[in-house]
């Protein structure tokens, strides 16, 4: 599996190309039992979807999922799930200076040393496209987990630039184009993101997910903790150049009786863990942080070299995310619903018969 | 294979407990032809090692690693390696306090309640001890990427609790007990922990990891990209809280004209993406971070629940490590080099054949 | 991944059902630089393909693969390779005794009790209608074996009920429609088959596939060996038994003399081992044989039980090959195809510097 | 993973050579809370074990194994178990003959050409040597079903030679040296097996394995079907050429009406199928054969090459088997129980809330 499958239980293996016919792929490992249909997996590669809004890519594509196998009489069957959604705007294009030279920043250079040869089209596989299906497997994963757990898994952005969030209320969060729970800095990020544009600039962005109610025990100590699993997904993210678990970075500067989350028969004190103890899930709610690179498409000319290894110059034209940090929110989502997916069929195999010897403390004392 | 073993095509299978009779592994898919000897694995070991410096455990372990198999004549023959690794300091100590009570920060409750029973007695396999062996694994690939591809892995602290390091001299970073590579700030280390110690605390600590000579086209797209098998292998060490590559969450607020490592036929201007682009290895250096936790076993009275639920104070006495993100650096720079020499196999597997038709740019211009 | 994916760097993952809307896969793992096209896939899949003979069912499905991703130019990109196949002839049917009672000799009780329901309609996934993509990934690997070594798979009938083939001429195998390489048995076979048609029943079958030209080294020694994954695939097949390799079970009353496969310098003596030492490839031709029960979709009554435990009688009616043994042939051929792949990139990824250091003995001294 | 890991969820890791240190093993996944020490596993290694009888070989280990990990206060913690078992017979012997020349029917070519060099001691990594540690490591698997699920495997020899057994009477097969059920056949066995070793010769045997009290649902569809990993498990067994599940290569000739299992609510009729029906187990018991080669290690001399590729002549002098089959029997059921715990675990994650809605048929109507 070079690289294209996720997961062990519950695995996602996809495929396409931003300008090829279609993307796709199989979902393996789906309990079977669960109501599903392409309404369920709809809502979020819609909050995904490019062209929405005036600050993400112009690119128009309906997005629209078709579930080929698994499902029967609208339940999965167990079987594994074909996903597969078509490519409807491949607009016509002008290749010629993509396909003779490196875009700094970009997977042209390291596709072509690589493989010996690359899919110019809009990035081929190195384009964000291939992250639709990560949404579309994601939707089946959430909704397992919803309506079996009462897990809640919950993104938005919490730095774009310089602008930082300082409140969470998430019952904005999917009500404005920047996934912002903060309704004082939606004025300020508009303001900033036109400017932006104007510029024929990018910036990157910090984004947040949250998940609740989390089932204790989940993670496998040493290798595949859970929040090393965390770890890999998010980082396979396009663009992701760092990840962080509840407080992250910042412990390096605390000491550890301020890290240390105490404990009371009422509930855990604080969650500066982010919901992970020795690689293995608290029942507090998982707090994940990434790091999202400015995006290397802009109209700003830069230095490279072509095929022939000479020195060129290039600006990068076409329809692109000034911030692809904002529809990286719902992919985020995504692959912590995979995760935490795998997780629990992996300790439901290994551990399904386990008596605690001891009670759940709650998440928090609230 | 329950989250104790690591890689695909190079794999480490771990076992052993912190007070068990032994901690051992198995390494499976080392090319054949290596030399290879105890002698190549002790020096990382006696790095990692505690009861070498008065800012460490005072755990004495010889940490003596055996290599039972899979060298013949001095070689590696291409079959699995057994490593074993004996437990001679197993203090006997008064249990009773741990046993019952969770150590807040700890692993102990999650142990608990995932698997109904626990090995109390240091940690059991949550206990850092078992990346000794992770720390030998390592040693071979080390091995086996300098001597074919020239490859040098160097890790060092960047930072303990407020004070930062400045300068890198790495002539310096093995001959001080804080792998620090910056001189000028020795003395404060060694006043800051010796005051940390008597105030019975812990502390955290930035630990950076660069690679050099990496061959370009390493990583698979989309999920196992390096740079997300890197987090997975990073966020998989005890304590770490946050991955980052390059410039890491400095990108948050970088434009994309500032990020974006522009490139010269005499090499790339600039490294922010610490080596990366796309998930491929592109020939620059590998530059890796990660935030360790203060640990959590302070001698400092904490607030918890036993294992009836019910309230508890507890004290953590024994040998613990003030900060443990010290030791951590050879045991970084080991998961690196598991990830460089798996991912160096893959990509001979699929791309052995190929001719990338454009010439390698210089890693720097330097 | 829940058994619907095949390899470990050359990967198959497959989804689909008997009357679902498509069947299809990814490939994962093809080498860059490969041509490529349906045309190449789509001469396998016909003579796979059900409805081309009388004595195979009489559903008639176009069976056209269409690549959806990972080949640009006319090349592969060592992108994943998206597959997909249309249903075309879903026959609307009365499926209300199938649906409400286990035929016996189905899958329909097993899946039932594993996993809660069934998709009834054909069969569902355990259809052999899954197949055909594997045929067509199975077409990308030959086609890579072929051109980069030579390698050529050739599947025949060495069986079919009391009829035993006696002689082996390939320049008649793919010309008629039982993949029958003895001229001599055609009539025979043609006059049994008929028979068997109308008497209502089906019967086994003894599928051999060879392999030529393979290189010296695939297998891995201990549980990967070459065979063993021979054997996984193969027994993973519809209505597979047994498999034998070379010999097969002759060799329980063979003595070591007799077993034994002497070598000279000029080339081995005998090939009692198939191809397979130790687990690794000779370099001799590879000699894999199967048995394949007969169907249990027949139209003469059987006893069984119906879903509320109760007893029943079933006949199963409608379009089946009463020999399922014959379109086995491009299956076996295409599994097979997949183990060599996995198993090439598996042996580059380890030994692709070995120097064997001795003379590669000739496959035969002919 | 090279070959060295078996399993995905309960999985066994391997090293060890013939005549190294010692050999050994990490089982990972193991459930918590199974009673176990090394007095569960020493009896099935004391079957195994060389030098019990006069018809095996004289070689003389004692084969005790150590836990090393994964045991807590004498339980299975759910951490890994580490497994280890000295060598403590390596007479010192001349290899001169050995080292230089191929033996024929022995991976000594095949490891030199796929490696470049081998370990010559007494077969090194392609002994069976390494298979205690899989009896090992299936006392876990075995002692984990019988107490949690009534599970039995009972592994015998059906034919040795042109000796079959006619007649299965459990109560005799631990208590000869043959593990034969038919005690008309013991003086036979005797007398041919005295002969043997006169003439200097070996000869192939068939091993079969049963298993009762399977529970349903054991298995995955497509690909990793329960017999498909069997197969893969036995066939994995040194000298093994051929398996077969229930009437394995009798289905040839068989029509359906005789082989289709039919089904009462008073339980099946029969068991053609060996207890897998669309590669999910259907209750009934599990029937297993497989045929073992002659050992090629024989006293009378063969044709073979040198490592410079000339003619050579060669006796394997030595202490081996003369039926290599017979000691397989305790392998086969140890590779059994491992493949059945592997899916046990994997249907527990995918299906441990699903309602069969059906009622389970008894596996027979005794």
């Amino acid at each position: 599996m070079s690289g294209n499958t996720f997961g062990k239980l519950f695995t996602l293996s996809t495929f396409g190309e931003s300008h090829g016919i279609a993307i796709g792929g199989v979902v393996d490992g789906c309990p079977p039992g669960l109501a599903l249909s392409e309404d369920d997996l709809q809502p979020d590669l819609d909050r995904r979807r490019p062209g929405t809004s005036k600050f993400t890519t112009a690119r128009r594509e309906a997005d629209e999922v078709t579930i080929l196998s698994g499902v029967f009489e609208g339940k999965t069957t167990g079987a594994s799930i074909g996903l597969l959604i078509k490519n409807t705007d491949q607009r016509s294009q002008d290749y010629s200076k993509i396909k003779d030279s490196f875009r700094p920043g970009h997977a042209d250079y390291t596709y072509q040393q690589k493989f010996g040869l690359r899919d110019y089209r809009g990035g081929g596989r190195s384009s964000a496209r291939e992250t639709a299906i990560r949404v579309a497997a994601g939707g089946i994963a959430k909704k397992y987990l919803k309506e079996n757990y009462g897990i809640e898994i919950m993104g938005y952005i919490s730095q774009l630039g310089p602008i930082k969030i300082e409140k969470i209320d998430h019952t904005i969060t999917n009500d404005n184009p920047f996934f912002c729970p903060d309704e004082s800095k939606l004025d300020a990020l508009e303001q900033y993101m036109r400017d932006l544009k104007k510029e024929g600039n990018s910036v990157g962005a910090r984004v947040s997910v949250t998940a609740t109610n989390i089932p204790l025990g989940l993670g496998e100590p040493v290798f595949d903790r859970l929040d090393a699993d965390i770890a890999h997904a998010m980082m396979g993210i396009n663009a992701v150049k760092g990840v962080e678990l509840g407080d992250g970075f910042d412990v390096v500067a605390q000491k550890g009786t301020e890290h240390r989350d105490e404990i009371s028969p009422q509930g855990f004190y604080t969650n500066h863990a982010g919901g992970v103890l020795g690689g293995i899930s608290t029942g507090q709610d998982l707090l994940v942080h990434m790091a999202l690179k400015p995006t290397s498409s802009i109209s700003i000319s830069g230095r490279t070299v072509d095929i022939k290894g000479e020195s060129a110059d290039i600006i990068t034209k076409g329809r692109h995310d000034p911030c692809v940090g904002i529809r990286a929110v719902p992919i985020a989502e995504a692959m912590l619903a995979l995760v935490l997916m795998d997780h629990l069929l992996r300790h439901r195999g290994q551990n399904s018969n386990v008596d605690s010897q001891t009670p759940h403390i709650p998440a928090s004392r609230d």
